[in-house]
């Protein structure tokens, strides 16, 4: 048999890239703890209906969908909104508001490949349900920016644009554009800079045949500002909420991170209020997460009126981001402390030595074949290990142990019994200032 | 719409729930660690065929298998070890021997429901490969018994019971029993506490039909020893291999946790040296873990000749047995610190005074309306908060913010500017003392 390669779309995670992922991983749950946001997750498949109940029958094209044995119509998560709306309308009023969600579901798309986008994905997602006011959108955005800051992003890295869909619901109705085209237009709007121009123009004419109409819509999409919009439109309620929604941003000392952008629209149908993307400012304003309201999500599913807001930042186009900037940490070492063996040395002596090491809380390896000593440092190396302890030899008449820092290849002797103690006190000195270090 | 319940099987994880498996995956990877073992995933889905190649067409029965929109055939992973030997026979001779790997896969099995059995799973799977001896089985052991500790078990509750496939094979063929029966035999043994005695007698009728050889395998299941059996069969290679393996676990001072149990097969076929199982003692002698050999798997995925030894242990069966015990620790705090604010306090001041403690690494919250205190304060409760802030009120013309201690409802005064320092050195006094602790 020829070794068969994993399903397209999908990755194998050795320990290196697992690394990255655990990096990542921390760094998010990190974030989210801070702002006193609770961990959750829901099935990794659900039943089929919820998505279509959301999202209509179209979505099944996106869906790893199967049947089980029972003939039931199941498909693979492509989102976990869905799974955390019918959580909280399953609790009806039992769930103490707010709820403060978040959770790093591993998602599944049917999608064309192409780079920062794989079958198979993570994302950070983060909800505040019950909230109603401009507040809780900006608590999420204030953490979806303290998130990229923990990566070691800066506002020389990202943006944060900010629009509203009760705006553009707003602005559309008084331009006399039909209602039921709402939809359309979004989703539109959102491939703007994915599509080529003429496409864009062709279908703007097929959803808005009126001439005076789409020209208002375009114009729509020119305002550079709030106070432009306000100019024409008036100080309408949606643009008041966004001023509020700034100076909130302002209080937590992000203003430099976050601008209003009529351009942003999100393609999802479910949005009903504020909407943001994080751009990414060097690669032509990539997008790499984005979020907005969904306030009426959770009573589709059957359960009571939740408003609600969230936000979802995905793996994949964050770790080329992190990559592109150098910002992705060395891979911690395999052990800290490798035992090596001299010519003579009982299993019995290596392996109680080890088993007092990792009651300390030191991570500790030792070759399962004691030989060649040169064989075994190769084996402390591929550990990545901080100290190599050497068991046997000359010192063991004296009682004593060499120990030698992999770092900068210093060596000193210490005795057997004061091994993990002493070891622990030289760790917590180098982990203070190198980051490659690790107990 | 009523509210959508989740596939059958499967499980939602409120906050509460997944603060347990937050706890158990954090222990496990926390012994991993120490063990020098490094963390890998796979994809949740595998070609079918991954799974048929090493099991046969059966195993589809027990599998939530598709086409994708390609019409390529896949299956959820029921186990992680086929995607383990497959990533290493994908490297070839480029890995660095031995491979100490160690995940906590999400698994998928479609079998009938029963109490610590669901169709949707987690494990933690240890492997080391590349080393073909005693020592290797060891180490896998030792880890899985310091799992075991790690999450407050001790000798009292669990066992070790071991033993080899290869030690069987020898007196089933010493027994003058057909090579092509081990299989089948394999499966009843390790079925035979869980089926009527009368249907075991019927199948091992069955697969033995000449009654002297089938005399002859029963006592070989009376054997209560090592000892016991070498005075019959003599010192056989595997009676050896077995001495030194419980020689090596009790140079890790693991005597009392391990035993020699001939009854313990392991029901997979690609089991092929020493296999065990971990037992609660006092639930019936319940299986709570299990591994064991697999020296040829990886080449039956085309990869080179790699031996291995690998170790399961599922997330339900676990749970059921640390409820049972009293061993899960209480839901940690939602946020550490809950700021209040009295009445005419502004939220500029209420975040400004959050963004400094979020800053810190200390967890905080505040109301997104602020109005009543005693209304705060039960959110302060519900957030499971150490410490509540009161902001504004008598104390702001002093510059000074009162601090409650929720957990024995002392109060001080502190100045604004202090307080994340001081929260800080208070937190890291209540953290060495109490569990419920947390930043």
């Amino acid at each position: 048999m020829q070794v068969p390669a994993g399903p397209k779309g999908t990755r194998d995670f050795y320990p290196e890239e697992m690394a990255f992922q655990q990096f990542l991983f921390g760094k998010w749950s990190e974030t989210c703890r801070r702002y006193g946001f609770e961990m959750c997750d829901a099935p990794m498949f659900e039943h089929l209906e919820l998505y279509t109940h959301k999202s209509g029958d179209e979505i099944e094209k996106q869906l790893y969908t199967f049947k089980d044995k029972a003939d039931r119509s199941l498909a693979l998560r492509p989102e976990l909104t869905p799974s955390v709306a019918r959580m909280v309308a399953a609790q009806g009023t039992n769930l103490k508001r707010p709820v403060r969600w978040y959770s790093i579901p591993r998602l599944f798309r049917y999608e064309k490949m192409q780079k920062g986008r794989l079958r198979e994905f993570f994302q950070l997602n983060m909800d505040i349900l019950g909230i109603p006011g401009v507040e809780a959108d900006a608590e999420l955005i204030a953490a979806s920016i303290d998130m990229m800051r923990d990566l070691g992003l800066t506002s020389n890295d990202f943006k944060v644009r900010i629009s509203s869909r009760t705006l553009l619901e707003e602005l559309f109705t008084a331009a006399g554009l039909d209602r039921n085209s709402f939809g359309q237009l979004y989703a539109l709007l959102d491939r703007k800079s994915k599509i080529p121009q003429s496409l864009f123009s062709e279908q703007m004419l097929q959803i808005i045949p009126d001439q005076g109409v789409r020209k208002k819509v375009e114009d729509i999409f020119n305002a550079q500002s709030l106070k432009e919009l306000e100019r024409t439109a008036g100080t309408t309620p949606s643009i008041q909420n966004l001023y509020s929604l700034f100076e909130l941003l302002g209080y937590y000392s992000f203003a430099d991170y976050t601008l209003f952008d009529i351009g942003i629209v999100r393609g999802l149908a479910y949005y009903t209020g504020v909407v943001f993307e994080i751009l990414d400012i060097k690669k032509d304003m990539r997008a790499i997460a984005g979020g907005g309201r969904y306030d009426k999500l959770v009573e589709l599913y059957g359960g009571p009126s939740t408003p609600a807001v969230g936000f979802a930042a995905g793996d994949v186009v964050l770790g080329d981001l992190l990559r592109d900037r150098g910002l992705v940490p060395a891979q911690p070492p395999r052990s800290t402390v490798f035992l090596a063996a001299f010519e003579g040395t009982g299993m019995s002596k290596v392996i109680s030595i080890a088993s007092k090491i990792r009651s300390s809380g030191i991570s500790c390896e030792f070759p399962f074949k004691l030989g060649q000593i040169g064989k075994q440092l190769k084996s402390a190396n591929s550990a990545r290990s901080i100290f190599t302890v050497f068991i046997g030899g000359e010192e063991e008449k004296s009682g004593k142990v060499k120990v030698k820092n992999m770092f900068d290849g210093s060596e000193e002797l210490l005795t057997e019994e004061s091994l993990p103690g002493e070891l622990l006190s030289r760790l917590n000195r180098i982990c203070s200032q190198d980051l490659r270090c690790a107990l």
